[in-house]
């Protein structure tokens, strides 16, 4: 038996403009919300997506023991603000859900400017913009503002109110299967945990729900796996619960900071040469748009995780431009001014691109390797000798010299320079012609 | 016993005026000649050949099934005219064998010029060269011609004749084995089925045809087969009908367009790092001449039979300007003034290198491996201390350091920047000295 | 039980100051000495070293067969001159000991100048300078001297004068063993043959001598090994006695030329890859200095012997400008103008971090590969989220990522641009921590 229709044989329908407005759309939805690593916020933003791609919200109770680490208290928050003595309020969690250190525990209590300084963080290069801080493991408690607000301070005495619980609860996160033919497994992942910052990683969330979204209607030969987790401990919860199953996974990319208008950026897995990172480096090469390619790291996002040394799966990272390396990262203006439905759905269309060269690679035996075959009477060669072989001929060529069982149609793309894509149409139109067969026998 | 002499110890004796000479003396000859891929033009042309090399002409029926193909049937045409309504010849074969396509089937018909039209073919941005077509495998009939005269052709009547055969027949290549000391051997090919195309590949011919002449008084490491043949059909025919021999093929070069002033180019073989792509590389490296090296394509000349998936022999392509890469390839222009003297005979030159350095790639063992030798005292090294080593104490210090058994001159050439027909001679002093001796024993 | 201290948990004191002072002292010292390969000048340099470091004199006697070689007869000096006719001394080693070809024989006779010419060396292109000559191993005598001299010298008769001893003696060499944790060992080797030259190389002299100093007084894991020999013969010496020796070596480095204000030069050793090559060029790359990474060649100094193919140590050579780069080399402008304090010691500089980076080159296993440990809870991480990485949590990060067994702390400095020294703070603070383990069990 055959594998499963490619990419190829089924071209993926796609609208550039009609898919911006959708991803656009989903962003601007998720934007007010206040997320953190577990709580309310991380449940509704998940079932936001539920439209999009029918996702399964997975609870994890509070104190589990995953890995080295324990599943937090899941916190909560209904309002937070600073009053000064004229009872105005001066910072306002209502104003903007990044004004509290998220993971705050609850406070009310009347202080002083000076005990209540060490508690407010701000930007002073950049004194409009209000920080993203966090202490999800320290019980702490904080405001972070613009450098603005915070040089208006007067002296005198402050309210301060953070009404929020962290409690015992659950750790929440999104899970989706798309089954293929096999049952070997894509992974997809994106951070659900930050509150109000749309390019990160409100743009990853949006882009994997409708990624999932067009997969799940085509006839595919992976399955493909979409995560939707907090950072750092949805990864790790996710991992400790699932080791038996990660054998499976073949590839995988974390999604992240895809709604700017920068240029593609992949950072590579940890051996640095997985089929992911040899995928992914092939179609942004052919792409005709602007990209980089990065060594993988230990900094970064969840890929930090998925490659550990005692995990170690093929997942890279997708971005465009990475995070720290546009200013507005972490503060107020990563907003829905920094994200483009542009952008959004340029980078749905690269990652289509991926999964079907993913689909597509494959190795195939060359059935008459002793010279050409006389294509010509096949139909797959022009007649009139003389002039300068066709692109299509060539892509023939290329397949049916190195179809030797040692090189995938990824090794002959990048030997030939012949993107992967055509490459499988000649594969095709070769098999069809009896000239060609599936590497290991009649199809894996 | 030591192997044969080395080209170093016996210097070759050529002179580059008078070869140019004689190489355009030989593609003047072939010039007018009606080739094809088979037929009495191929058998005039191998026996202009005789004279330089003792080459013999075989003869495959016409129906001998070749792997994936079967020999055709014979071509010989005599003569080819379009004649206008009032009798004028308007085009005419005999002012041009590339009038006709080649391998056109018979035809004596009037026509009006619509009828005509779909079998004449010009080129429009060329409008004074006639192209070169070729439908040798599909029965078809048509005429070249300059896309000034196709533009000159009034409507009316036209009287069209081609006065050839195509009749069971043979196919005819030339061969010719020049021994050596091993039955190992490089294999030296040329396609010889192009009418008057001068670079393409006439040039390649009697370049072949030097070669083998030069060679032919020689002692010599490795036994070289020479084959003029038919492109595609004549390798395949070749391969198929030997292909119990190709294990001791262990080196070879397609030659084609090497009369044009270009720099060289070479193409590597389809492993890209056999011994005959390093030894060509490091032969151009220290030419002084300008030079591009190409990895393997299976887009080109006849390597693309010997570098198929199943034969896979080591085998590149040396030419000057590759074919398709200068203006007037497969045209009439590739005429008698394309090619030069100087650079037929440089062509030639820089193939004496590459033999000689294929000659001398040997490894050699260090018999006082223990730290240097004492060179002074056998006359290897100058006396005087406290000044720059001499180039050839340089080569003799490399030679010692680097024969382990590990690495040939090639390796040793490489490394060091020298030329390996400098490091041989080294390598000759060291062993007369008693310092070093062929790897595996005494000469292989 | 866990290795010794590294150099990093006990800072190297280290006054670039006063350390240039000392090092141009000792050069100071040592220059006006008349060394050669073997005699008296050779003992007299090592023991004006022993202050700095407790080297041991071995003499081997003249006839003592070392592999190819045989120790030479043992040369001394007394006095050598030419007279012209007036009785003036146009000519005189007292001058310069340069004015002798070393290793001349006895002579005292009167001659011409025509007679006299052949034995007469200077350099015209730099007729200010005396030449360095040598003839070791053919006997012979000879003067050089400046080009204004040689050109300055009238016809007639003139005195020749060489009150040298060329008899049975012995070859002297100074050795120091500093013991280390284990028996493995580092070679530092400098060739201190050579007369008034000061960077070529009492430069090497004296800067292994101040490394000895430096490296007694430190717990070591490796025992380092410092030869201070005649060039050419006093390694091969060396190595034909201690050939049983030679497998303990585990890195080396010749040191020469290191006191001329150029830029660094790092020769690599024969393989191109060994642990020194690598641990030398990643001290350089974060030395933020200009230096130049030169592959193996079998020219140069001693080095071409530990690096011969039968003994082939991992020995490289560490230089500022190297042999033959500069103009003064091998003349009397080799002088104490030349070599700078400033530049002897940064070398030495770079010559301790070397050794601290090979010192601390070790692999070690991360103790919980599944996800990360959570720092935080361990003090290892700032407890506040959403800023930058400090540095050092990123060496962190970067050491537990990578510490299976398959990668050095070289390999991740190498990975993560990271300096080694910054990497191994890590390392410690994660073995203390108890998230880390030495590779193979419980240190080694």
């Amino acid at each position: 038996m055959s594998g499963p229709a490619t990419f190829n044989s089924e071209p993926m329908a796609y609208d550039a403009v009609k898919e911006g407005g959708e991803l656009y759309r989903i962003v601007s939805g998720l934007y007010p919300i206040c997320r953190s690593i577990t709580g309310d916020g991380v449940r509704e933003s998940l079932r936001l997506l539920q439209p999009e791609a029918p996702l399964e919200l997975h609870e994890v109770p509070s104190g589990t023991k995953v890995f080295d680490w324990v599943v937090p208290p899941e916190w909560n928050i209904r309002d937070a603000y600073i009053k000064n003595s004229q009872g105005e309020k001066v910072v306002d969690f209502q104003e903007s859900n990044l004004h509290v250190v998220n993971y705050s525990r609850p406070i009310r209590k009347k202080m002083t400017l000076s005990e209540l300084r060490p508690h407010l963080f701000s930007l002073p290069d950049s004194p409009e913009w209000i920080p993203y801080r966090t202490s999800y493991y320290k019980e702490s408690w904080g405001f972070c503002l613009t450098d603005r607000q915070l040089e208006g301070l007067a002296d005198g005495e402050y309210e301060v109110c953070i009404d929020s619980t962290l409690e015992p609860g659950h750790l929440t996160y999104g899970e989706l299967l798309i089954p293929g033919a096999t049952d070997e497994e894509v992974l997809i992942s994106a951070h659900c945990c930050h509150p109000s910052l749309a390019n990160d990683n409100l743009s990853g969330m949006a882009v994997a729900a409708r990624l999932a979204h067009h997969l799940s209607s085509r006839s595919l030969r992976y399955a493909y796996r979409f995560l939707w987790m907090p950072g750092t401990i949805g990864s790790i919860t996710w991992l400790a619960l699932n080791e038996a199953h990660l054998a499976k996974i073949k590839h995988g990319l974390v999604l992240s900071c895809v709604g700017d208008p920068g240029r593609f950026t992949y950072k590579r897995s940890r051996s640095g040469d997985a089929e992911i990172d040899r995928v992914t480096a092939h179609v942004l090469q052919h792409s005709g748009r602007e990209f980089q390619l990065l060594d993988f790291s230990p900094i970064g996002y969840d890929e930090r995780q998925y490659c550990s040394p005692g995990i170690n799966l093929p997942v890279g990272c997708f971005m465009r431009t990475p995070n720290g390396k546009y200013p507005q990262y972490h503060t107020s203006a990563d907003n829905l001014s920094l994200v483009k439905p542009a952008s959004l759905a340029e980078s749905l269309g690269q990652l289509l691109q991926i999964v079907a060269a993913l689909e597509d690679n494959r190795s195939y035996v060359n059935l008459n390797p002793k010279c050409e075959p006389q294509l010509g009477r096949r139909g797959l060669f022009r007649q009139m000798g003389g002039t300068k072989n066709p692109a299509t001929e060539e892509a023939i060529l290329w397949v049916l010299n190195f179809s030797d069982g040692l090189h995938s149609l990824l090794d002959i793309a990048t030997k030939s320079g012949i993107s992967l894509a055509v490459l499988a149409v000649a594969a095709r139109q070769l098999k069809e012609s009896g000239l060609l067969n599936d590497h290991n026998g009649a199809g894996k």
